[in-house]
């Protein structure tokens, strides 16, 4: 299995596809570096007369919620409409859908209207969207974990798409294949930016994978595993500044051998 | 007195405060991060149909307007009312009002308009806001010092707030009580983002203890005592990428004991 | 010639000019970092009732692209009328210009309506501005670097500007004199922002030296030199993360005998 990602991981660095993001401001430079050192292009571009031109030139276009302006909503309208008919690969990061009925309803919108690839959300969004009972705390997910893999195969079937939630055990599904993940570290809640990178690397993972469920499990399951080697690589590691650089470093330098010894994926 | 301090930063720790910002694009990553690393929660929130929700589920609201933008002013005039309305504590980080007319005003209409818990500036931009002559340079202060502590007072009383003026000697007043704090160095000024980050934090303070007198001392006092220590604490930490990094670094491990020796806070 | 850029250097240091920014926000962090490092102030300004002013109050004017908004976009056309009134240096960074067309005229608006001091771009943006075939890549070039002292001659003397191309060999050029710098390291392309931030820097430089093409070759030549010295400084500083860090901290530190050293410019 980490057989599988380790492919996709290969394939990325090949082929260095260029991701269109439009993205929050929080997080956006940590998305552009962590594609970088995966050995993808990253892309920022959101104006609404440039997005669907850009969409055209680009190998997959990653849509995160994290800081929505009035401006950047309708820029991914017309970005995922593009990608839709195009068939580039969408990636949907539902930031804060857990916690703001209109981000919720907006992703609902982009659900129903394109053919998104993957959902990439915490597990308090993923059980939102999907209409489970949840619990989440601003933007954090504090969901204990119950009925997370039928949550999250209630919605990969309802929008025919891959979903990924992120949590102490990650989830990743297409509606039938399930995939769990047993990497990742606390410290990876102590840097912002963690969740939106993954959603990141899905569209770097997506653009090179045609079998997004693979591809997802690959972004999903990377940074988990460098996330992990990274807060077990020496003492000032398990501390937020050290830990978020060596983060980088990491993911630039990850060997198929360290992703084979510590990956813990499990195919159900 | 540093004894006060280290109870403001054990609450935050223990209860994790939600500290919804809405903030410049600069910085905005480093406040996101020196939150989680002091031990709270940050949201950034800015869509105006968005932000009456979110502070209803946030412990405080930070205010900067390092980057204003049209829909920012907006969304911040709609957060600080229902703010207001809730009873959760609003700071107010004045970026440019000493350089800038139009930023001036807005930050007067926000006083005026809304009960605002703590105002956080540079001396230039707190002595402008009091009416008193000044001396900035874009968006720094190169204010002597001189009527710094009048000037507090007077804006504090004005307005019945707190009032932060970080300077050489950072000085906070209710309008009564004084507060100096004599910590800090000079490699705060050589990173971008040290008076945001002490603004968020005094987000994260006041959405924790009630007396914002003491919350913002201890936002205040935390930064200089954790900018001191790591300006000290090794050659290469007097470089400002270095010394960036492990700021978050000890601002995430820093002890009581450390607080203790290191603080140098007066009560006037 | 090393010499003539370390007077430059020197120049910023002691005159620690104010750069008004209006830029991306993907990297725009950085370029507020590497002002600092440099000895620079930093001020990001963009709202429409705020450049005017501001602009009065700086030493000189950055306008980068890279995530142009409309706002931003009405915003940079007034700052670059004021600035070209009053005398104020403009820096350029036309972003995107080689792959989007919107971009690329808005450049040309900018260039037919201002007195642009400098423009600095990839290759593949400078040949697309200058009318040249060439092959981009999104935001990066992939030209092979033919023709390109002619396109940026024919692009300076076009708009009477300086012309600075980044690439293998960087080229500088006011129309007449090209200056070509070999300095530079792989590891440039693997983190977000430097070409920003060699925008950024060109800002300060053009602020102190009168001579745009010195400012210029100063600017480009200072990131490629550091960024050599980083990349060469030690097995980490080969990993991205580490990397980035550590050049802040070498444009903070360096010092005019390894700019004569390292430095690899020629004057044609």
């Amino acid at each position: 299995m980490p057989q599988s990602i380790i492919k996709v991981i290969h394939k990325v660095k090949e082929n260095n596809p260029l991701v269109h993001c439009i993205t929050n401001y929080v997080t956006v430079n940590d998305c552009a570096n962590i594609l970088l050192s995966l050995g993808a292009s990253p892309a920022m571009c959101e104006a609404q007369e440039e997005v669907a031109d850009f969409v055209g030139i680009s190998g997959s276009l990653y849509l995160n919620i994290g800081t929505l302006t009035s401006e950047q909503k309708e820029s991914m309208r017309i970005a995922a409409k593009t990608a839709s008919h195009l068939g580039t690969p969408i990636v949907i990061d539902p930031v804060g859908a857990g916690a703001l009925k209109s981000r919720h309803d907006f992703i609902l919108e982009l659900l129903e209207n394109n053919k998104i690839s993957i959902i990439k959300g915490n597990l308090g969004e993923i059980k939102t969207l999907a209409g489970f009972d949840t619990c989440v705390k601003g933007v954090d997910s504090i969901d204990n974990g119950e009925n997370g893999i039928e949550a999250c195969k209630v919605l990969a079937q309802r929008y025919q798409t891959v979903v990924a939630a992120t949590g102490k055990v990650d989830v990743i599904t297409d509606g039938k294949r399930v995939c769990l993940i047993e990497n990742g570290h606390l410290m990876l809640t102590k840097v912002t930016g963690a969740g939106c990178m993954i959603g990141a690397l899905a569209g770097a993972t997506a653009a090179v994978e045609a079998d997004y469920f693979l591809a997802t499990a690959a972004a999903v399951g990377i940074m988990g595993i460098v996330g992990e080697i990274t807060a077990l690589g020496g003492k000032n590691q398990l501390l937020p500044g050290t830990f978020r650089i060596k983060l980088f470093d990491n993911i630039y330098q990850i060997h198929d051998e360290e992703i084979k010894k510590v990956g813990k994926l499990k195919w159900l």
